[in-house]
């Protein structure tokens, strides 16, 4: 029986919280002297639980139970965004160094191990999601020779700074690992507004995004007649308030979009904009409703086109495919929820983490506890302690009926 | 007979043109050391045509035609914006130091002299049309006191600094001045779009301006569900988009617009805006639309609100009352324009000129020449020499024939 101690958890968690302090929240990004600080000290800790645990060539800490051959695998990442907060990803690893530990003490490994995992650079300080994609054989040598930081550093330099270069690479044993877990804040409002305390993830939303730029001209806004004019801002707010209303129409109960950047040159009171960008990024737990909203905005960029008036092109155009949780784990975790009385819910996550790359190649499944607000990725990041250590007990419920069931 | 001698008038203008050259255009911001250097030129110029000339203790170089008690004035400005034209503000004072010149060449100025004046700081480095609001009277001393350039040099330093505190302050003279004419280029296309070589300026448009504010919250925009967000930037566009079909409504054929500059905080494509800002200009002849234009931002502001999802608020709003040109100079320089058989039409002018503070105390006519492409301040900014010395021709005609009428 693996029983969580949620005193030790909690302890762990602040301990951890201590690298890169800043305020209420942590600045803890990839290859910082913080972030290599809480790598040694999460090495320690997973050797004291008795996990044979090292550091790979990326900065990932991984920690395997000893004499076993099979073993579920949990995790998540410990690096932050600037100004991030305490939980967000730091919490799912510290659930998968207590899950081992208490699986330890309980004297049995007959039924498997627990492997624990903190990925590197998740954040994308140098690559994103760069432990959990080199983990499972997606990342390319010429991804790794190229990536850099935004300050310049190249990742082989910072790599090397870090002791880090030459280690060897940890990867997916798929004889071994029968199953990813990963626990995480939800970083949204849905669990508390709903009066939920667990969030059964059915998958991460796919995701897709662009940038549409619309060409004008520049002139004198007291001078030049309204009908001379190339006026690329009036284009963007037409063309977005439309737009808008099309993705209204298209939408599931899911879907969610958002025009988060705009940018007028050359942004001046008395100059007709030159230029106007917008950066549009919509998801949705299924690609049909992604094709439709892509076609949506084509077409919205064809009639700004038609019109003549402004030129309309997208650049930086991404995507990236929603991922299906494994169903056995979601209903592992919902019979483990159910037994603790935790009220629970099933959701989409709207947000990528190293478990959508997992999921491509091992059976995976999520566990989300309420965020206080919402908030996540701020200092004001937060959750209850008592839903802290009640996730931790409704995956280790789930992690032991998986166990026994193999 | 004022005769203008086209090749003095060119090499005038294209000596002021050196001080602050930068590629085809000018950096000649107000009291920056070219700016310094050209008003010792233009002061050395105007003494060699023989006026009485001096620089006053805020920088405007005045010349007056000596021995008369009657004259007209005619002048603009020399400084630049950043990287500005060739021709913008220096045409027209260098039509006068040439018209002043030809009079005293003429032989006679039994029916009144020529003044020429080019004002301090008409683009706002230190303080908007400083040099002739203080002409006229409209500067107070603690607008003086408090006023500071973009780097913080202080206006009261920077007068220091060029030699002119403390010289005394030059003003109109309204037993002396019986007209102000300003020449300037059109700064607009409409000129060249009809065919005309001479604008006869009928007022300069009234301008209100304000910025709009749309108060969101900032949220991940993955993870929380449109029908729970605060979305400050869709706010801005179905704002903006509304208002722009509303001013359509209500405009004139003379009105125009813009919504020049946009803002969104914090301007990430996956975080849903807290902020987003729209500046919005707009210009009429005539108040009575700019008022109806007002009331219908008013109306947009307030439908927001009642919304009650995000919250919009105004500030910096600002006002310039439309100007009327003087009907009577209208018409001499219409009439000039006829004997030279240049293709003339009267229009507002849609920027601010001195001639705006001056036409609220003197009898005030503007003339425009076309622009090339109708650019201005620009590099870019250039107008045919043939127009150039035309409008020089024509002013020339105007200037004579008020003073023959009085």
């Amino acid at each position: 029986m693996i029983k969580v101690n949620g005193e030790r958890l909690m302890a762990d968690l602040r301990a951890l919280a201590k690298f890169g302090k800043e305020g209420a929240g942590v600045n803890r990004l990839a290859l910082t002297q913080p972030d290599i600080d809480s790598r040694a000290w999460l090495l320690a800790r997973m050797r004291e639980a008795g996990l044979d645990a090292r550091i790979d060539g990326l900065g990932s800490v991984y920690g395997q139970t000893p004499g076993v051959s099979r073993a579920i695998l949990i995790g998540s990442h410990t690096d932050t965004v600037p100004n991030g907060g305490w939980l967000d990803g730091a919490m799912g690893v510290i659930y998968g160094l207590e899950l081992a530990r208490a699986l330890l003490e309980s004297g049995t490994t007959a039924a498997g191990g627990i492997d624990v995992i903190s990925f590197a650079d998740e954040e994308a300080t140098y690559a994103n999601t760069l432990g959990s994609r080199a983990f499972v054989g997606e990342v390319t040598q010429a991804e790794l020779s190229s990536a850099a930081n935004l300050g310049g550093e190249s990742l082989s330099d910072a790599l090397i700074r870090a002791g880090y270069a030459g280690a060897a690479r940890a990867g997916l044993d798929r004889t071994r690992h029968q199953a990813y877990f990963e626990a995480h804040i939800e970083q949204g409002p849905r669990l508390e507004a709903g009066g939920k305390r667990i969030g059964i993830v059915t998958g991460i939303v796919g995701m897709r995004g662009t940038e549409v730029i619309f060409h004008g001209q520049a002139d004198h806004a007291g001078t030049t007649p309204m009908g001379m004019r190339k006026d690329a801002g009036t284009a963007l707010f037409r063309f977005a308030s439309g737009l808008i209303t099309a993705f209204e129409g298209l939408a599931g109960p899911n879907t969610v979009w958002n025009f988060g950047r705009v940018v007028f040159e050359p942004g001046a009171g008395n100059v007709v904009p030159r230029e106007a960008r917008v950066h549009i990024e919509y998801r949705n737990p299924t690609e049909e409703i992604l094709d439709a909203m892509e076609s949506a905005i084509g077409d919205a960029v064809a009639r700004v086109n038609a019109d003549g008036v402004v030129r309309a092109s997208t650049m930086r155009n991404y995507a990236l495919a929603a991922v299906r949780m494994d169903d056995d784990l979601a209903q592992h975790i919902e019979d483990a929820a159910s037994r603790l009385e935790a009220p629970a819910m099933r959701m989409a996550s709207g947000a990528g983490h190293d478990a959508m790359h997992l999921a491509r190649h091992v059976p995976t499944g999520m566990l989300f506890i309420p965020s206080i607000g919402g908030r996540s990725h701020d200092t004001a990041e937060d959750s209850a302690e008592a839903d802290i250590v009640l996730g931790a007990q409704v995956l280790a419920g789930a992690v032991q009926s998986v166990l026994s069931a193999n």
